[in-house]
């Protein structure tokens, strides 16, 4: 049996890789594990039934053997710990891979998510055009420290790692945005990541689910 | 030689333990592990000796045996790994554990440093007063789906774990809002965790930097 994540039945990116499924479903890739996916539509989000797997009504969740985890993190440092290829051997560079992962949930994305409730949440607020700005500085910040801290370097650590995987994914979330190409060395970091082929499996994928969506059929 | 761990000279909250050392230094001794305290001023934060330690210039860092780990969530997750006592030992309850220590920093966190970068950042701008009660209420409504969760459990999953020791400091930094006491669950789920010895070992040691840092010697 192949483990089950779940996914967005209709994304809001409409298929441009920015839900966090893709985060996982490019682990899977990367460790050549095959995966099952249910779509689950927003009502659906809400209901007793997802909200079993995930106590915050959200995707991705990841089903397997009895085992229910939700989290894209824990999700991929289970992986991680289960096959080879997403952490390295090496018990003091696994360690800061860990915390890459860590960082890219809790310092750098905590910003690139006040812009998106500012955009959504708050975008019909008289004051949300004044506030851009200050968030964007927020955002430029911990890009800067990353950028700084990546330096000429591939990778975050010695080697790719799940680290990168999420920061990776992190980062694509605010290009939209076009702050990332302020930070050359971030928007060569993502196009390193993305040109891996698990990336590009992983993306078409997830664009498969969107493009049946909107098929005429 | 113990473990070194950084904390600030001059925490903001004046030893009321709410800065994110005191999720390390609980983690510690939860596991009886000695340690010492590097204090860091704020000019310090920002200078290369530290960054080096902790890309982003924040605290808490971990140096031990020629390790440097930064991130409070994988601090905590490797002090778990070497040691007896933050994580079950069956595989699917410690994976599930690692689920919660991850939706600690990653979804319930977000909006509390949002509230937090509000009230400070954004304090003297005239929209705040008026943002606030959007703030509490994306609060809320995480607190009100952990409490669903919590139900009349004692801990998220079986027994206590890491998972718990993270989720309750992040549920501990909103409670100066009054918004804990909305949710009685999860108010007497962080009064049964402050009970712990462990816990309160912690609380002494960060409380005497700040006692120090204000007696008049």
């Amino acid at each position: 049996m192949s483990p089950t994540i779940t996914a967005f039945a209709k994304s809001p990116d409409g298929g441009k890789g920015l839900a966090r499924d893709m985060r996982v479903r490019w682990a899977l890739e990367e460790i050549g594990q095959p995966y099952d996916v249910r779509l689950v539509t927003f009502p659906e989000l809400k209901q007793p039934e997802h909200r079993a797997r995930h106590p915050f009504g959200q995707i991705p969740t990841f089903e397997d053997n009895g085992l229910t985890l939700f989290e894209s993190g824990s999700i991929i440092l289970h992986l991680a710990e289960t096959h080879k290829g997403l952490l390295p051997q090496n018990a003091d560079a696994r360690a800061r891979a860990i915390s890459w992962m860590f960082a890219s949930v809790s310092t750098v994305e905590p910003p690139i998510l006040e812009l998106q409730t500012a955009r959504f949440a708050e975008g019909d607020k008289p004051w949300t055009p004044e506030r851009l700005p200050l968030i964007f500085d927020r955002i430029r910040q911990r890009l800067g420290e990353l950028a700084t801290h990546l330096g000429d370097a591939d990778w975050l650590d010695d080697a790719f790692s799940a680290g990168d995987l999420m920061m990776v994914h992190v980062l694509l979330r605010v290009a939209p945005s076009g702050l990332l190409n302020e930070f050359p060395t971030l928007l060569a970091y993502t196009t390193r990541a993305q040109s891996r082929p698990a990336y590009q499996r992983a993306f078409a994928a997830q664009l498969a689910v969107a493009t049946a969506q909107y098929s005429p059929t």
